[in-house]
C-alpha cells in the first residue's frame, strides 16, 4: 500500500477558541490537531508535516511557494495539504500546473475539528483515500465529493463545495 | 457526479449509550445516527437507506440476504454499507461473488459516532470517496486504508484494519 | 423545593461558530443553547427565560435594565442569570443594591457549551445549586467557587475567576 | 474559601468505552477522568484522590470501608464523593452517621464524561459549590437538586433523581 503525506497548512479545520481575543486563532505553531484527529480515526501511517498554521485568506506567494516546495520534495507519491477553503481552489490551481507524478489532494473543513462536529475528519478520510486512489494531478476532497481543481471553490452562499 | 446510496446495517457506528442496562445498544428502529453524522460532515447527497440495526456478530442469514438484496436492487451503481467491524470481512466476502456492476464499500468503526472522538466519520467520508472512484467490485474502506474484500479482517489484537 | 428560574443574557456560554464570518456569534434570537445544556444535565426543572443573547461588552443600560426587570419580575427567589464574563462583575454591582428577597447567581462560561469540553455546564451545575441554597443576594458562581458581587471580576490575565 | 476535596470511587461519570469488550469499562487505576473534567472546567483547586473505580453495583463492605476511611483522613471539611448511581444513596447512609465536622457530597452521572453530552459536569460543577456551602452532613447532588441522605435514590423508571 501507498505511503502518504499529510501536510498541514491551517485553514478553519486546525482552528481553535481564541479565550483572550474571544474569537478564532491557531494553536502555536507545531501544535497542529491533524495528529489527533488522526489518532482518533486509528489511522496511524501517514507522515504528518506542518509547515503552517494560517487562515488561507492571509495567505501570500510565499506561503503558496512553501507549500509547492513541500509537495515536490515529499518522497511520497500521494499526498494530502489541509488547507483553508477561502483560497483552497486557488492554491489547487497554482500547483496543477507545477507538480507531476504525484496525487496531491487539498482538503479543509467549514468548522474546526478542535469545536466538535465538525466535516474535518470526513472530509479528511476522504482525502487519505482519494490521494491513494485518484490518477496524478491535483484534487479537492470535500464535503463527500472530488473536485479537479479547476472546479474547487467554495459556494459562499451555502458554505458548502457543490457541482 | 455518481449519485451514492448508503446502506445501514448497525454496528458499533450506531451504537448507543444505553442508560437503563448501563450497555450498549441501538437507537430504536429508524433513528440511525448516519443523517446525523451526513448533517455535520456537511454531505447532502447520499441516499440513508436504514435496512438493519444490529451488532454484526449478531447477523444471521436473514440479514446477509436482506443486505444483498438491498445493494442488488439500489438504482445507484456506488454502493456504501455501514456495518460492524466483528463480521464485515464475512459479509463483504458473500457479497463479492454475487455483485455485478457495482462499486460495493463496506466500512463501520471502533468506537460509536455518539459517544464523540468517534472513528466514524472519517471512514464513512473514505467510504463514500471510495464508491464512487474505485472499480466495480466490493471493498472495505477502513482507518484510512482501502482492502479487498478477501483482506478485510480486524486485528482482534491492536483493534485495527492494517495490511 | 424552590422552583428556578434561569434568565438568559447571551454571553460566551451561549457563543456559536459562526461560518460566515469565520467567528463567534449568537444563534438567532430565541434559540439560547441553555436548554440543550440543562436536557444534557438530565435537569428538566428551572424554567428558562431568554431575554437577550449578546457578548456583555456590548450591553448598554437598557440591556442592564431589562435583565433588572426580569430579576425583580420573576415569582422565583431563586435566579440564575447567564451572562458574557466580560462584564458579570458590573452587572451583578447594579442589581445588588436593587434586589432584595432573592438569590440571583450570575454564571457564564469561557469557552462556548456549542464547542464542547465547555465550563459551562459546570458552572451552571453550581449556579443552580447556589441559587437554591446561598442566602439571599447577589453572588457570582464561577469555576467552582462563589463569589460575592463586589469581588466577581474575571482575572484576564489567567482567564479565570479567582480568589 | 474552603479547600475541596474529591474523592473519586468510580460509577458512570468515570466509565469508558471497552472496545475490546465492546461495553463499558473503566480505565486502568489511577487514570481517571475527573482532573480532565475539572480542567475542562477551569476548576484548578480541588485536590482529588481517587481510592476506586468500580461500578457501585460491584461495591463490597471493603470498598464502602474505604470510602469511609478516606472521607474520616482527609484534612479537609469540604468533600465531594464521586460514585455510581446504582447504590449511591447506600453509601450516602451507610457515611451519615459516620462522619462529623464535615460537608460530605455525593455526586455521580447517568451518561460517562468520556461520551460527550454528559450530566457529569453539571453535577460535579453543583457538587463542588454544595460542599463548600451546604451545613455538615451528608448530601447527595444530581440533576440539579440536592437531596439529604435518606432521600437520595435513582428512580430508574426516569433514570433520574427527583423529588
Amino acid at each position: 500500500m501507498k505511503d502518504v503525506r499529510i501536510i498541514v497548512t491551517g485553514g478553519t479545520i486546525d482552528k481553535v477558541h481564541d479565550m483572550q481575543g474571544e474569537g478564532l486563532g491557531f494553536a502555536p505553531s507545531g501544535a497542529s490537531h491533524i495528529p489527533l484527529l488522526l489518532e482518533q480515526a486509528r489511522c496511524f501511517f501517514p507522515k504528518v508535516q506542518e509547515i503552517l498554521l494560517k487562515d488561507s485568506l492571509d495567505f501570500d506567494e510565499a506561503d503558496r511557494a512553501a507549500i509547492l516546495f513541500a509537495v515536490r520534495n515529499a518522497p511520497e507519491t500521494a499526498i494530502v495539504v489541509t488547507h483553508g477553503t477561502g483560497t483552497i481552489g486557488r492554491t489547487a490551481r497554482e500547483l496543477a500546473g507545477q507538480v507531476t507524478g504525484k496525487t496531491v489532494v487539498l482538503t479543509g473543513a467549514m468548522r474546526p475539528f478542535s469545536f466538535g462536529a465538525s466535516d474535518g475528519p470526513f472530509n479528511l478520510g476522504g482525502a487519505v483515500i482519494a490521494a491513494q486512489h485518484l490518477p496524478e494531478g491535483v484534487w479537492g476532497v470535500m464535503n463527500g465529493r472530488v473536485f479537479a481543481a479547476e472546479a474547487l471553490d467554495k459556494n459562499t452562499g451555502t458554505g458548502r463545495f457543490d457541482t
